[in-house]
């Protein structure tokens, strides 16, 4: 009998769809799904203690999106609740790979999933820097231990 | 000796400024404002029962921005929370005059403040149309009762 | 007899109306009237040889919005061409006072009128600094000889 | 001695980037690339004859984003000029393969390379519907004829 690594657990964020988010197709605009997974991840960085313009000031790093992808499986609406669910996929020296999915409450399958690389970069250059130790250990409690996030 | 009306209390709504509300001056663009603004002002319908899309779906009634007023006194930033104060002017047949101001937590001063008129209209003709009597209850528990909101 | 000073030509930009620009209400949100406007003025600074970053970085100064009102018509809608008149009011030591109308083609009256009050600001300091002489002739060529604009 | 077939010229649209279209990084905001591209698809289609909105009231077909991922290279700044190239990878029934990537001018490098997966729905229920004939021969005027686009 072997114990399975347990997923931990996902980074959740909840947004409200309001008028600004949406377009005359009744639904919200394709682009706008990108502005929600950004907020979930500065709260995730947040609950780690980190304010993004506080740690640009402080240590001259920032934190910039090198890649995305997004799969829309279903459409979210004016005045639905979300809740985004980020998994951290893999950690290397300067960056990250997340898995950020969009769910609307009491669904049984995502309205949106996302795959994003993130770079730590210097500031002042634009030039890769490594992810400060302490903030490796945010990142791993929301490490996929699993084939899923 | 007269007791003077007590002015109601404002609606309070509380936003996350994140980097999609900031623009390359390093604080937020100003058209923002009026998305916070309008926020603020759904949630105090919701409050009161209301979700602008099924109150559509229901009554073929929406609310629409007449007319705005805006002054830009201190700029909001990235990161900050910001809460926003709305009052209830005046109720006519058809419209409401609101004051919603928008604070910086712990600020003497509101950073923006906003004088926004709505109309009540009927969805599929676009004439205005009288607020039902039972929302008019819920504008006027933010009813402002002094000269300030 | 005397020759009334002859309304100076209003700068005219065009924008095009696209989803992103619209609402679940199907018509343009209320907020995006001002990045229309702020286009115009963007592009009226660079007729006159003006690119904000660039001015910025050489001057050190930046135009600001400090108060904004605006009338709202008749809804814009997906696909449309409006176009952006803008006439200068009044010039002070370091604020400029504008009005932008928003039209569709071929039609009698705008959808939307907007009053702004713009002032240059120190970058640095943020306190208002006289707006240099040489840009006070490009407002000049664009500033309302008449009543309306 | 075989011809290959040239590849199709791409499709061109040049956006100019305003303050709405930073963040207080002092760049383009990620998200924003998105808008950026749809305006470039919107344009291809109106060049073929087809707005948007007249196509969903005469056809009852709207056009959606399946999916998308985008490579971000080189950040864009305020003030820069932007020219979104458009190709046609594939053309299904009901659906488009596009690559888009954007560049600024003069650079050997684009800044932000897209792949866009569009569905054509019947709008009443938005299931996919085919892509009606005389479209596609817009489409493939724009179609890559070589590896690259």
């Amino acid at each position: 009998m072997t114990l399975l690594p347990s997923p931990a657990d996902p980074h959740e964020w909840r947004v409200r769809v309001y008028y600004e988010d949406t377009d005359a197709a009744g639904i919200v605009y394709y682009a706008n799904y990108l502005k929600f997974a950004e907020r979930a991840r500065t709260e995730l960085l947040r609950q780690g203690g980190i304010d993004q313009s506080k740690f640009a000031a402080d240590h001259g790093l920032v934190f910039a999106v090198k890649n995305c992808t997004i799969e829309y499986d279903s459409p979210a609406r004016l005045d639905d609740v979300l809740t985004i669910r980020t998994v951290v996929r893999t950690i290397a020296g300067a960056s990250l790979d997340l898995a950020q999915n969009i769910w609307r409450d009491g669904e049984a399958r995502p309205l949106a999933r996302l795959s994003v690389r993130i770079v730590c970069l210097k500031a002042a250059t634009g030039k890769p820097e490594r992810i400060p130790g302490d903030l490796k250990g945010l990142f791993a409690a929301h490490l996929a231990g699993g084939k899923n996030g």
